[in-house]
Protein backbone atom coordinates (compact mmCIF):
# COMPACT_ATOMS: atom_id res chain seq x y z
CA UNK A 1 0.00 0.00 0.00
CA UNK A 2 1.71 2.99 -0.46
CA UNK A 3 1.13 6.82 0.98
CA UNK A 4 -1.39 7.90 -0.99
CA UNK A 5 -3.60 3.93 -0.07
CA UNK A 6 -2.83 4.57 3.04
CA UNK A 7 -4.54 8.24 3.42
CA UNK A 8 -7.32 6.94 1.53
CA UNK A 9 -7.87 3.85 4.03
CA UNK A 10 -7.48 6.02 6.98
CA UNK A 11 -10.69 7.32 8.32
CA UNK A 12 -12.47 7.46 11.94
CA UNK A 13 -13.97 4.18 13.05
CA UNK A 14 -16.06 4.36 15.46
CA UNK A 15 -17.54 0.73 15.89
CA UNK A 16 -15.27 -1.77 16.96
CA UNK A 17 -15.24 -5.60 16.78
CA UNK A 18 -14.28 -8.10 19.63
CA UNK A 19 -11.09 -8.85 18.44
CA UNK A 20 -8.19 -8.18 21.00
CA UNK A 21 -5.74 -5.84 19.38
CA UNK A 22 -1.94 -7.99 19.69
CA UNK A 23 0.54 -5.98 21.70
CA UNK A 24 3.26 -5.88 18.82
CA UNK A 25 1.09 -4.28 16.66
CA UNK A 26 0.55 -0.96 19.14
CA UNK A 27 4.02 -1.17 19.47
CA UNK A 28 4.05 -0.83 15.81
CA UNK A 29 2.08 2.12 16.05
CA UNK A 30 4.15 3.82 18.79
CA UNK A 31 6.96 3.43 17.18
CA UNK A 32 5.88 5.38 14.43
CA UNK A 33 4.63 7.90 16.84
CA UNK A 34 7.95 7.83 18.41
CA UNK A 35 10.17 8.55 15.36
CA UNK A 36 8.02 11.38 14.36
CA UNK A 37 9.59 15.29 13.60
CA UNK A 38 8.78 17.75 16.18
CA UNK A 39 9.96 21.53 16.56
CA UNK A 40 13.91 21.44 18.00
CA UNK A 41 13.10 17.67 18.52
CA UNK A 42 11.48 18.56 21.47
CA UNK A 43 9.25 15.19 21.33
CA UNK A 44 6.92 16.40 23.78
CA UNK A 45 4.51 14.09 23.98
CA UNK A 46 3.91 10.59 25.86
CA UNK A 47 1.61 8.24 25.82
CA UNK A 48 -0.74 5.93 28.15
CA UNK A 49 -2.17 2.97 26.51
CA UNK A 50 -5.12 1.35 28.38
CA UNK A 51 -5.68 -1.93 27.01
CA UNK A 52 -6.43 -3.86 30.04
CA UNK A 53 -10.02 -4.93 30.60
CA UNK A 54 -10.33 -3.22 33.78
CA UNK A 55 -8.95 0.20 33.67
CA UNK A 56 -10.48 0.62 30.00
CA UNK A 57 -13.80 0.24 31.26
CA UNK A 58 -12.85 2.68 34.45
CA UNK A 59 -11.26 5.24 31.90
CA UNK A 60 -13.85 4.93 29.34
CA UNK A 61 -16.64 5.42 31.76
CA UNK A 62 -15.16 8.82 33.18
CA UNK A 63 -13.91 10.12 29.80
CA UNK A 64 -16.83 9.54 27.64
CA UNK A 65 -20.18 10.21 29.71
CA UNK A 66 -22.22 13.28 30.63
CA UNK A 67 -21.25 16.07 28.56
CA UNK A 68 -19.33 13.99 27.06
CA UNK A 69 -20.70 11.02 25.70
CA UNK A 70 -21.30 12.32 22.14
CA UNK A 71 -18.06 10.52 21.93
CA UNK A 72 -19.48 7.25 24.11
CA UNK A 73 -19.16 5.05 21.03
CA UNK A 74 -15.38 5.18 22.29
CA UNK A 75 -16.51 3.17 25.23
CA UNK A 76 -16.43 -0.15 22.90
CA UNK A 77 -13.03 0.45 21.81
CA UNK A 78 -10.21 -2.35 23.34
CA UNK A 79 -7.41 0.45 23.61
CA UNK A 80 -7.86 3.68 24.28
CA UNK A 81 -4.67 5.87 24.37
CA UNK A 82 -3.76 9.28 26.59
CA UNK A 83 -1.75 11.36 24.89
CA UNK A 84 0.06 13.86 27.07
CA UNK A 85 1.26 16.58 25.38
CA UNK A 86 4.84 17.85 27.36
CA UNK A 87 6.91 20.51 26.72
CA UNK A 88 8.69 21.40 23.91
CA UNK A 89 12.69 22.07 24.42
CA UNK A 90 13.66 25.41 25.75
CA UNK A 91 14.22 26.97 22.43
CA UNK A 92 11.46 25.66 20.47
CA UNK A 93 9.07 27.41 23.67
CA UNK A 94 10.91 30.78 23.80
CA UNK A 95 10.73 30.28 19.50
CA UNK A 96 6.66 29.32 19.78
CA UNK A 97 6.58 32.19 22.51
CA UNK A 98 8.32 34.63 19.98
CA UNK A 99 6.30 34.01 17.10
CA UNK A 100 2.83 33.32 19.42
CA UNK A 101 2.46 29.54 18.06
CA UNK A 102 2.06 26.37 20.55
CA UNK A 103 4.72 24.13 18.56
CA UNK A 104 4.20 21.22 20.78
CA UNK A 105 0.44 21.21 19.69
CA UNK A 106 1.45 20.77 16.32
CA UNK A 107 4.14 18.18 17.56
CA UNK A 108 1.23 16.20 19.18
CA UNK A 109 -0.51 16.17 15.64
CA UNK A 110 1.92 15.02 14.16
CA UNK A 111 2.98 11.77 16.50
CA UNK A 112 -0.26 10.62 16.85
CA UNK A 113 -1.37 10.71 12.83
CA UNK A 114 1.88 8.37 12.44
CA UNK A 115 0.12 6.47 15.19
CA UNK A 116 -2.93 6.45 13.45
CA UNK A 117 -1.66 5.97 10.06
CA UNK A 118 0.43 2.76 11.27
CA UNK A 119 -2.59 1.27 13.14
CA UNK A 120 -4.69 1.76 9.44
CA UNK A 121 -1.88 0.34 7.81
CA UNK A 122 -1.96 -3.15 10.32
CA UNK A 123 -5.82 -3.48 9.76
CA UNK A 124 -6.84 -1.36 12.52
CA UNK A 125 -9.36 1.21 13.23
CA UNK A 126 -8.98 4.27 15.01
CA UNK A 127 -10.70 7.48 16.19
CA UNK A 128 -9.10 10.44 16.92
CA UNK A 129 -10.52 12.17 19.99
CA UNK A 130 -10.43 15.88 21.73
CA UNK A 131 -13.56 15.79 23.79
CA UNK A 132 -13.60 14.37 26.87
CA UNK A 133 -13.24 14.29 30.63
CA UNK A 134 -9.84 15.59 31.06
CA UNK A 135 -9.59 15.56 34.99
CA UNK A 136 -11.07 12.44 35.41
CA UNK A 137 -8.92 10.46 32.83
CA UNK A 138 -5.48 12.22 34.67
CA UNK A 139 -7.24 11.49 37.93
CA UNK A 140 -7.49 7.50 37.04
CA UNK A 141 -4.39 7.42 34.84
CA UNK A 142 -2.29 9.52 38.17
CA UNK A 143 -1.38 12.07 35.68
CA UNK A 144 0.32 14.97 37.35
CA UNK A 145 -2.78 17.69 37.29
CA UNK A 146 -0.57 20.49 36.07
CA UNK A 147 0.22 17.74 32.47
CA UNK A 148 -2.70 18.56 29.66
CA UNK A 149 -4.28 15.35 28.26
CA UNK A 150 -4.81 16.68 24.72
CA UNK A 151 -6.13 13.69 22.98
CA UNK A 152 -7.09 10.59 23.09
CA UNK A 153 -6.96 7.39 20.34
CA UNK A 154 -9.77 4.78 20.50
CA UNK A 155 -8.27 2.14 18.93
CA UNK A 156 -9.87 -1.70 17.67
CA UNK A 157 -10.60 -3.95 14.57
CA UNK A 158 -13.31 -2.12 12.67
CA UNK A 159 -16.57 -3.93 12.76
CA UNK A 160 -16.64 -3.37 9.47
CA UNK A 161 -14.09 -2.69 6.46
CA UNK A 162 -15.96 -0.15 4.05
CA UNK A 163 -13.41 2.72 3.24
CA UNK A 164 -16.11 5.71 2.67
CA UNK A 165 -15.60 8.71 0.53
CA UNK A 166 -13.90 11.05 1.95
CA UNK A 167 -15.38 14.68 2.48
CA UNK A 168 -13.13 17.44 1.67
CA UNK A 169 -12.71 21.12 0.58
CA UNK A 170 -11.87 21.38 -3.36
CA UNK A 171 -8.18 21.22 -3.67
CA UNK A 172 -8.78 24.93 -5.95
CA UNK A 173 -10.21 26.18 -1.98
CA UNK A 174 -7.28 25.38 -0.10
CA UNK A 175 -4.14 25.96 -2.18
CA UNK A 176 -3.01 28.63 -4.48
CA UNK A 177 0.25 29.59 -6.33
CA UNK A 178 2.29 32.83 -5.80
CA UNK A 179 2.55 34.33 -8.71
CA UNK A 180 4.62 37.34 -9.54
CA UNK A 181 5.56 36.54 -12.68
CA UNK B 1 7.55 1.51 0.87
CA UNK B 2 5.50 0.26 3.74
CA UNK B 3 4.74 3.00 6.11
CA UNK B 4 7.36 2.41 9.00
CA UNK B 5 10.02 2.45 5.96
CA UNK B 6 8.37 5.89 4.51
CA UNK B 7 8.59 7.02 8.39
CA UNK B 8 12.31 6.50 8.39
CA UNK B 9 12.86 7.69 5.30
CA UNK B 10 11.04 11.40 6.34
CA UNK B 11 13.54 13.89 7.31
CA UNK B 12 14.53 17.56 7.79
CA UNK B 13 16.65 18.09 4.37
CA UNK B 14 18.29 21.24 4.52
CA UNK B 15 20.24 21.02 1.45
CA UNK B 16 18.67 20.87 -2.20
CA UNK B 17 20.11 19.94 -5.67
CA UNK B 18 19.07 22.73 -8.15
CA UNK B 19 16.64 19.96 -9.83
CA UNK B 20 13.30 21.28 -10.22
CA UNK B 21 10.04 20.21 -8.81
CA UNK B 22 7.70 18.80 -11.11
CA UNK B 23 3.95 20.13 -10.41
CA UNK B 24 2.55 17.06 -10.41
CA UNK B 25 4.60 15.54 -7.71
CA UNK B 26 3.12 19.02 -5.52
CA UNK B 27 -0.03 18.90 -6.33
CA UNK B 28 -0.10 15.03 -4.95
CA UNK B 29 1.47 16.42 -1.94
CA UNK B 30 -1.52 18.95 -1.67
CA UNK B 31 -3.40 15.93 -1.99
CA UNK B 32 -2.60 14.12 0.85
CA UNK B 33 -2.81 17.09 3.09
CA UNK B 34 -6.26 18.13 1.80
CA UNK B 35 -7.21 14.10 2.60
CA UNK B 36 -5.95 14.75 6.55
CA UNK B 37 -8.78 13.90 9.18
CA UNK B 38 -9.26 17.40 11.65
CA UNK B 39 -11.40 18.13 14.86
CA UNK B 40 -15.18 18.38 13.50
CA UNK B 41 -13.62 17.68 9.64
CA UNK B 42 -12.55 21.55 10.00
CA UNK B 43 -10.10 21.47 7.55
CA UNK B 44 -8.32 24.40 8.87
CA UNK B 45 -5.40 24.95 6.68
CA UNK B 46 -4.44 26.45 3.16
CA UNK B 47 -1.39 26.53 1.21
CA UNK B 48 0.23 28.91 -0.99
CA UNK B 49 2.75 27.31 -3.16
CA UNK B 50 5.71 29.76 -4.07
CA UNK B 51 7.47 27.82 -6.69
CA UNK B 52 8.38 30.59 -9.49
CA UNK B 53 11.99 31.31 -9.15
CA UNK B 54 10.86 35.51 -8.43
CA UNK B 55 8.56 34.83 -5.82
CA UNK B 56 10.42 32.46 -4.15
CA UNK B 57 13.61 34.46 -4.04
CA UNK B 58 11.63 37.14 -2.52
CA UNK B 59 9.89 35.06 -0.16
CA UNK B 60 12.90 33.34 0.91
CA UNK B 61 14.84 36.68 1.23
CA UNK B 62 12.08 38.10 3.23
CA UNK B 63 11.66 35.12 5.40
CA UNK B 64 14.71 33.97 6.25
CA UNK B 65 17.31 36.55 7.16
CA UNK B 66 17.90 38.67 10.16
CA UNK B 67 17.12 37.05 13.42
CA UNK B 68 15.38 34.27 11.06
CA UNK B 69 18.94 33.52 9.47
CA UNK B 70 19.29 30.10 11.52
CA UNK B 71 16.76 29.06 8.60
CA UNK B 72 19.01 30.80 5.89
CA UNK B 73 19.46 27.25 4.61
CA UNK B 74 15.52 27.34 3.12
CA UNK B 75 16.52 30.42 0.18
CA UNK B 76 18.35 27.38 -1.48
CA UNK B 77 14.39 25.30 -1.63
CA UNK B 78 13.47 25.52 -4.84
CA UNK B 79 9.97 25.76 -3.69
CA UNK B 80 8.26 27.23 -0.75
CA UNK B 81 5.16 26.27 1.16
CA UNK B 82 3.14 29.02 3.50
CA UNK B 83 0.64 27.20 5.53
CA UNK B 84 -2.23 29.48 6.35
CA UNK B 85 -3.67 27.90 9.78
CA UNK B 86 -7.44 28.87 9.78
CA UNK B 87 -9.97 29.29 11.89
CA UNK B 88 -12.06 25.57 13.43
CA UNK B 89 -15.71 25.31 12.63
CA UNK B 90 -17.96 27.10 15.17
CA UNK B 91 -18.54 23.63 17.39
CA UNK B 92 -14.50 22.59 17.10
CA UNK B 93 -13.79 26.35 18.19
CA UNK B 94 -16.47 26.23 21.26
CA UNK B 95 -15.13 22.63 21.99
CA UNK B 96 -11.31 23.89 22.07
CA UNK B 97 -12.04 26.75 23.66
CA UNK B 98 -13.57 24.73 26.46
CA UNK B 99 -10.74 22.20 26.90
CA UNK B 100 -8.04 24.67 26.47
CA UNK B 101 -6.65 23.04 23.17
CA UNK B 102 -6.35 25.20 19.86
CA UNK B 103 -7.35 22.09 17.78
CA UNK B 104 -6.95 24.01 14.49
CA UNK B 105 -2.88 23.68 15.34
CA UNK B 106 -2.47 20.03 16.06
CA UNK B 107 -5.03 19.75 12.77
CA UNK B 108 -2.56 21.34 10.68
CA UNK B 109 0.19 19.71 12.05
CA UNK B 110 -1.57 16.48 10.67
CA UNK B 111 -2.04 17.53 7.37
CA UNK B 112 1.68 19.09 6.79
CA UNK B 113 2.50 15.74 7.66
CA UNK B 114 0.89 14.11 5.30
CA UNK B 115 2.21 16.78 3.06
CA UNK B 116 5.72 15.86 3.84
CA UNK B 117 4.96 12.23 3.70
CA UNK B 118 4.26 12.12 0.71
CA UNK B 119 7.25 14.20 -0.36
CA UNK B 120 9.06 11.84 1.25
CA UNK B 121 7.77 8.82 -1.11
CA UNK B 122 8.00 10.69 -4.45
CA UNK B 123 11.97 11.52 -3.79
CA UNK B 124 11.53 14.83 -2.36
CA UNK B 125 13.27 16.24 0.53
CA UNK B 126 11.54 18.71 2.99
CA UNK B 127 11.90 20.54 5.79
CA UNK B 128 9.25 21.90 8.81
CA UNK B 129 10.17 26.06 9.52
CA UNK B 130 8.18 27.20 12.11
CA UNK B 131 10.99 30.51 12.41
CA UNK B 132 10.51 32.84 10.14
CA UNK B 133 9.67 36.40 9.26
CA UNK B 134 5.57 36.22 9.02
CA UNK B 135 4.89 39.24 8.90
CA UNK B 136 7.26 39.88 5.73
CA UNK B 137 5.90 36.68 4.49
CA UNK B 138 2.55 38.26 4.92
CA UNK B 139 3.07 41.02 3.40
CA UNK B 140 4.57 39.78 0.25
CA UNK B 141 1.51 37.04 -0.64
CA UNK B 142 -0.85 39.33 0.27
CA UNK B 143 -2.06 37.23 3.39
CA UNK B 144 -4.83 39.38 5.20
CA UNK B 145 -3.18 40.62 8.99
CA UNK B 146 -5.52 38.83 10.58
CA UNK B 147 -4.71 35.32 9.47
CA UNK B 148 -1.52 32.90 10.82
CA UNK B 149 1.56 31.43 8.88
CA UNK B 150 2.51 29.22 11.82
CA UNK B 151 4.34 27.22 9.50
CA UNK B 152 6.14 27.15 6.01
CA UNK B 153 7.71 24.03 4.43
CA UNK B 154 11.16 24.00 2.13
CA UNK B 155 10.67 21.22 -0.50
CA UNK B 156 13.29 20.11 -3.49
CA UNK B 157 15.12 17.32 -4.19
CA UNK B 158 17.92 16.98 -1.39
CA UNK B 159 21.74 17.48 -2.48
CA UNK B 160 22.13 13.73 -1.50
CA UNK B 161 20.49 10.84 -0.50
CA UNK B 162 21.65 9.45 2.61
CA UNK B 163 18.78 8.12 5.21
CA UNK B 164 20.14 9.48 9.10
CA UNK B 165 19.57 7.77 12.04
CA UNK B 166 16.98 9.20 14.05
CA UNK B 167 18.04 10.68 17.78
CA UNK B 168 14.52 9.96 19.61
CA UNK B 169 13.75 9.21 23.51
CA UNK B 170 13.66 5.79 23.98
CA UNK B 171 10.21 3.98 23.75
CA UNK B 172 10.18 3.34 27.44
CA UNK B 173 10.61 7.08 28.43
CA UNK B 174 7.64 8.15 26.19
CA UNK B 175 4.51 4.81 27.00
CA UNK B 176 3.52 3.18 29.43
CA UNK B 177 0.61 0.62 30.24
CA UNK B 178 -2.13 1.44 31.95
CA UNK B 179 -2.37 -1.52 34.66
CA UNK B 180 -4.75 -1.92 37.21
CA UNK B 181 -4.82 -5.76 37.07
Amino acid sequence: MNFSELVKKRQSVRKYSDKPVPKDILERCLEAARLAPSACNSQPWSFIVIDDVKSNNEVARAAFSGIYSSNSFAKSAPVLVAVITEQSKFIAALGGYFRGTQYNLIDVGIAVEHFVLQAAEEGLGTCWLGFFNEKEVKKILNVPKEKKVDIMISVGYPADDKVREKSRRPIDEIRKYAQKG
